[in-house]
């Protein structure tokens, strides 16, 4: 389908619907092309907020969108819902699976992402899911809410003391920020709800192999998140490399928690879009990109976001939704130019607007570089910039009705355990 | 656990968290009693809006609550999430799976609901799911939403065809509901958003086997819900027995009619409660209840809503929710005046509010026995009611913003395929 070269506009795959491929897409929004966008889902997940799924404070529809919805307005763009499983970089074309015609195209971005990475250990992936898809969010609040509920259900002392310890492995932003709600969730959300224990006695336990919370951002920074976990009752334990999770907890640093619900938010692996082009790569496999984002050899090709290796001033730049959004705007804006017959600039750069990280209500961490503060402005400045970047979405409207309310009544409005025999429903894509 | 008659409070297990177990509970809020509510799920489902999540109208948590956060604050209620396997009336006793402790009673409530029924074809279910759960609506909801997206994909007219077919089986509210929300949303939603495929020649096609829509109206009005359908592009047949239901669509009627979503509304069976108390049943197996309610030869013991046989004046009371919550409300009622001393109301009486459907946007039919009419002021009645019944729970303020917003812009704000392997998670309860 979709033969390309056959006297039409330019035909520009993209593969991946995230930050970077949403970006890239839109940046051709008025070029003469024609603009395939395709996802093995039909939503873009708006990953930074995707642990409020998790824990119960926003519904699935609230930080997803449809990416056809996004992209209905952009006349020159269509989107595919399927599964890319190679690229013939001879014939210029994406290969899909299930049987589909595979793409032609003239110009490709692959912006692929990132899956969750357990070291070695694919093993722990049972026991301690992590946060990537909408999927892993309902099925880490199912976890968290039927701890508690177990918790209201058993006579065993010791069970329920294991399903009341909540473990978070990683203490990167999403690892500190789960952590911090669930404190939160627990002294003032669930407390009036339970008849046989108290959920204010329920154990948060951040561990991470490193030295400090939050290592990618200021070290004064890293000490004033630490101290507002401690004060809010989370016990951080550094230096605490996880040798083992089972179905009654993890070792780490040699010793045993036993834990109920651990959710793994240590560290991700790149896509396979290297092995799809035969491409170099860095130490985890990340394709090793040109000074312009094109694949080594393909200047049709660009690579951007999480799957890209790219070092500025003798740094990678770290796998962020900033690092894609910007990689996406400068592979579409290349192309654009390229097609107009103009010179596409030759060298990505990296400008970074500071990273944050937001704990419970009111506290958020800030670090640009040039700035850096800690407390209710750095959370007012969260709030507002993750409303202003909701403006993909429809409903980020909602979003905010959602928050204030929460904000007001401490009451998550979410709090569905939706069981996997439930949610198994006939197969999504039936194969055509 | 919980032992009873050791002295404390009589106690009183409700079996179910609906609208009967619900209202049993709450009518027991002010009586010197000790009340424990289980459900194998932790929320209770508004089933009338239950629709509007499989048409990706409203998200699971707006049509859904906590069980325990709309007892919270009653002080004598505990809710346990597990699941009953079996009643010991002679220890009066409840049997809970998975190795839980039973639970002893003084006074029972059987609230447990109805499944579907596929009137001795249980291998139609695989193909024609249906709409009691909230992991099944938003199984429903993947599917039709990956119909489209499959359209856009394929290149096989006839697939494309049979894609663009949605067939509900059974013209009662719910059938009638999902058509014309699945007509509206080919029509206003949906049309910009594919390329390959005008969405508006997509076909909604309503079954039914007996000879008229919404069968339990007034025939009038059925005539007038079914003329309203057909502007609306719905295909209405009637007298139209399903025979068959495979991957490629259904046989009814001895016609084939290809189709890739097929819903299945036609009919519901009673849970196991009958076989639990060994008790006489109805054909369908409800349990034959006394004029109070109760269970015979068990005075102790309520059998409420879709799984107890009740006629009145000659007729069945049908399985709705008004039914479940006024038998709730008179079983709570009843063990309250027992615990006190006071005689109970012998008889159960049902009083008819009127029966309501919703056509789309602007149109609904209300029929009560004294008053009966259609159009948007039925619509606004049909709005205003649900909003209030909605208060008992915490969000329903978002869900008036979520019509509101819909209303104006047309865009359904919760259009997210989860796949079955996403949302696959570890299990929900874990064994302990």
């Amino acid at each position: 389908m979709s033969p390309a070269g056959s006297g039409g506009p330019p035909h520009v795959v993209i593969v991946g619907g995230g930050f970077g491929g949403l970006c890239a897409a839109m940046a051709l929004a008025r070029s003469p092309v024609r603009v395939t966008l395709v996802d093995r889902t039909n939503h873009h997940v708006f990953q930074p907020l995707l642990y409020q799924v998790a824990i119960a404070m926003l519904s699935p529809g609230e930080v997803a969108a449809p990416i056809r919805q996004i992209l209905a307005g952009q006349r020159n763009a269509g989107v595919l819902m399927a599964e890319v499983v190679a690229v013939d970089t001879a014939r210029r074309q994406v290969r899909l699976a299930g049987g589909h015609s595979p793409l032609d195209y003239d110009h490709l971005v692959l912006a692929t992402g990132a899956t969750p990475s357990y070291f070695g250990h694919p093993e722990f992936e049972r026991w301690a899911p992590s946060l990537k898809s909408i999927g892993d969010a309902t099925a880490v609040r199912a976890r968290i809410l039927a701890a508690f509920e177990n918790a209201e259900l058993t006579d065993d002392p010791a069970e329920r003391a294991r399903l009341l310890t909540f473990v978070m492995v990683g203490a990167g932003p999403t690892g500190v920020e789960m952590a911090g709600a669930i404190a939160e969730l627990r002294r003032f959300t669930l407390p009036h709800e339970f008849r046989h224990f108290d959920p204010r006695t329920a154990r948060v336990i951040l561990l991470d192999a490193g030295e400090r919370v939050l290592a990618t951002f200021d070290p004064g920074l890293s000490r004033q998140v630490r101290r507002r976990l401690e004060r809010m009752g989370v016990e951080v334990r550094l230096d605490s490399r996880v040798e083992r999770v089972d179905a009654l907890g993890v070792v780490a640093g040699g010793e045993r928690i036993e834990s109920r619900t651990v959710v793994w938010t240590a560290g991700v692996l790149p896509s396979p879009a290297a092995n799809w082009l035969g491409a170099p790569t860095d130490r985890v496999g990340r394709v090793k990109v040109e000074p312009d984002l094109t694949a080594p050899g393909h200047p049709e090709i660009f690579v951007i976001g999480d799957t890209a290796a790219f070092e500025q001033d003798g740094h990678p730049l770290p796998g962020v939704a900033q690092v894609a959004m910007q990689m996406g705007r400068f592979a579409g804006k290349a192309i654009a130019a390229r097609v107009r017959g103009r010179t596409a600039p030759a060298r990505f750069r990296y400008f970074d607007y500071g990273n944050m990280a937001v704990i419970g209500r009111n506290f958020a961490a800030f670090d640009s570089g040039r700035a850096r503060f800690t407390g209710f402005i750095a959370w007012l400045l969260w709030a507002t910039i993750h409303i202003t970047y909701l403006n993909l979405f429809s409903d980020r409207l909602l979003v905010l009705a959602q928050w204030a309310w929460t904000y007001c009544t401490r009451q998550h409005g979410a709090r569905l355990i939706v069981k996997p025999q439930d949610a198994e429903g006939p197969p999504a894509a039936p194969a055509g």
